[in-house]
């Protein structure tokens, strides 16, 4: 580190070097780190029953009502925690409205969905398995099913101590939402770079940092996770084409109903952007630097040049970290009482 | 063990102890075991770097045209090797027409699929990705994507070294069957047994397997996998309902169009069948003892009471072997040049 280094021009390596502080401590105020592991939610510590559990349910089909979607299904921690595709594949191979937003670090976030109407993933997770598009199944059904199976009364049980029916659809989001409160990844070379290791960032992804401050970027993509904090109009200066933003989808406008909000989605967060394309909420862009682009022109009425839009890109896939190693879960048999697959 | 026990009458322990001696023999030469791991294939040594490939293949859902079903799909390792649903489901939720078998210790059957069409596991991988019911892809164009991954690229180059170009659709058959043939699930409570434990079968379960060998159930089902080596006619006495053996499916005699061969299939392989429900090529069987009852009737032309039913399932249930821990892998980002999904 330069901080003791002598006066020098603007050149000289340790001027540079002195800049690369300033940057630094602007990156760590502004975005900060992801940390090893996540030890509480919501101020209790994390249950290793619960989070067993839920690791079992992450993986169990039979939280679909065709027995063959599963959480892993549009949040697979195999490719960046999402699905990859446009919009999301449910039951009957129906298309859901919006691409899958990444589980990775999504503990992280202020709130939960594109249009956040869930205060938290416990929340989030009771979302996907009732909706028809999705696992098409319901809070009875899913009773039904988990109550069948010996070894899951006897986790849930564990993971709930002392409830009189801990086997319930509320206990089941709560491991979901434990389980997936691991699935973080620290380690990212931008972390690297902002906890002090010089090499870990080139020339151009150290400019692309600079440019995603000074362009603005990071008025909506800040905190830790580089947004999910807050909700902003998409097209705040320009609204993008009715492909990009299909006039249909009109964001949180169908949470909060206020004309405002029409439009309006939560910023993404950018955590492991190089995994999760295609892009935005319709999942209409494959390419990180046309998105960047995009979202000059968009949000920032600036038209962001190709040789900015690369460096921009080239920082954000500094924002890969470690993927979370999950072992597939070995899941108990069902039994004659289980609700069979529709 | 009592082989030196003095004579005795029929009920004492010893006599009881020395036949359990001739049924472990019986047993050891008509099923013998799962071993702990599968060291070769075609007599080569099994590739370390062949089977990282093909464990990343087996869960990469690219190798489908629709980005969104996997060999793990139908073949989950969490759920005995298959998917637990009648047929299984595909591309556009197309429904197959056939019982996802069990892809555990599949590597010991004398060919594969319920008709026995392919020779081996290399084999048999190449269909699912080219069926339009399941995956719905082309070699051309599992190569074209595959070939646009740099990772990839390299671990194909590792796997296949020296080929001047390694990323074909041989070679990812030849990778998955590498995978494949380490998900074999030793030390069931029937190979303990087998190898000395006395206590790892109760008295039930010794009666079902002494029926399963008197009452003709091992003439099919018989090698370590119970099943899996050679074809038979469904309904070798009393041809099933149309449910159970829908008359559209005529079994292996779609692949020899030899008309002693219609409705005849593979003797299903039984290890971890406790795992493996619905039963027959047909899945509408979702009782095991009701599947043991409907073989006795159909193929041995006996009627096997509730009480037999109850031992030999029973027995099977002792077939339920370590299943195979598997981590998730994590997989390459797809670039630009990689097939978008359809």
């Amino acid at each position: 580190m330069a901080g003791a280094a002598p006066a020098a021009t603007a050149s000289d390596p340790a001027t540079a070097a002195a800049d690369g502080d300033t940057l630094r401590a602007t990156a760590a105020a502004l975005f900060g780190t992801i940390p090893e592991r996540v030890e509480e939610l919501r101020g209790k510590p994390l249950s290793a029953e619960q989070v067993e559990l839920g690791h079992m349910l992450f993986f169990d089909p039979r939280l679909s009502r065709s027995h063959l979607i599963t959480c892993n299904t549009c949040h697979s921690v195999g490719t960046g925690g999402a699905d990859n595709v446009p919009t999301s594949i449910g039951h009957g191979w129906q298309r859901g409205p919006r691409n899958s937003p990444t589980v990775l670090n999504a503990v992280f976030n202020g709130a939960q969905f594109w249009d956040g109407r869930a205060a938290d993933l416990a929340e989030q997770a009771k979302g996907p398995v009732q909706a028809s598009v999705e696992m098409n199944s319901t809070p009875e059904l899913v009773e039904r099913t988990l109550r069948s199976i010996p070894e899951y009364v006897e986790r849930f049980g564990r993971a709930f101590p002392g409830e009189a029916e801990p086997v319930n659809f509320d206990n089941m989001a709560l491991a979901l939402e434990a389980f997936e409160a691991t699935l973080v990844t620290p380690g990212s070379r931008f972390d690297r770079w902002v906890l002090g290791e010089d090499d870990a960032l080139d020339a151009t992804e150290r400019r692309g940092l600079e440019l995603f401050v000074s362009s603005g970027c990071a008025s909506c993509h800040n905190g830790r996770n580089f947004g999910g904090q807050a909700y902003f109009p998409f097209g705040v200066i320009e609204r993008p084409g009715a492909e990009i933003l299909p006039p249909g989808d009109k964001g949180r406008f169908e949470v909060t109903a206020t004309a405002s909000d029409e439009y309006v989605f939560r910023a993404a967060p950018l955590r492991n952007v190089e995994l999760t394309a295609p892009y935005f909420h319709s999942g209409q862009v494959w390419d990180l630097e046309q998105a960047v682009a995009i979202m000059g022109s968009a949000q920032l009425g600036r038209e962001i040049d190709d040789d900015e839009a690369r460096a921009i890109a080239a920082f954000l896939r500094t924002l890969t970290g470690r993927q979370p190693r999950v072992e597939y879960p070995v899941l108990p048999p069902s039994t004659a009482d289980t609700p069979r697959p529709e």
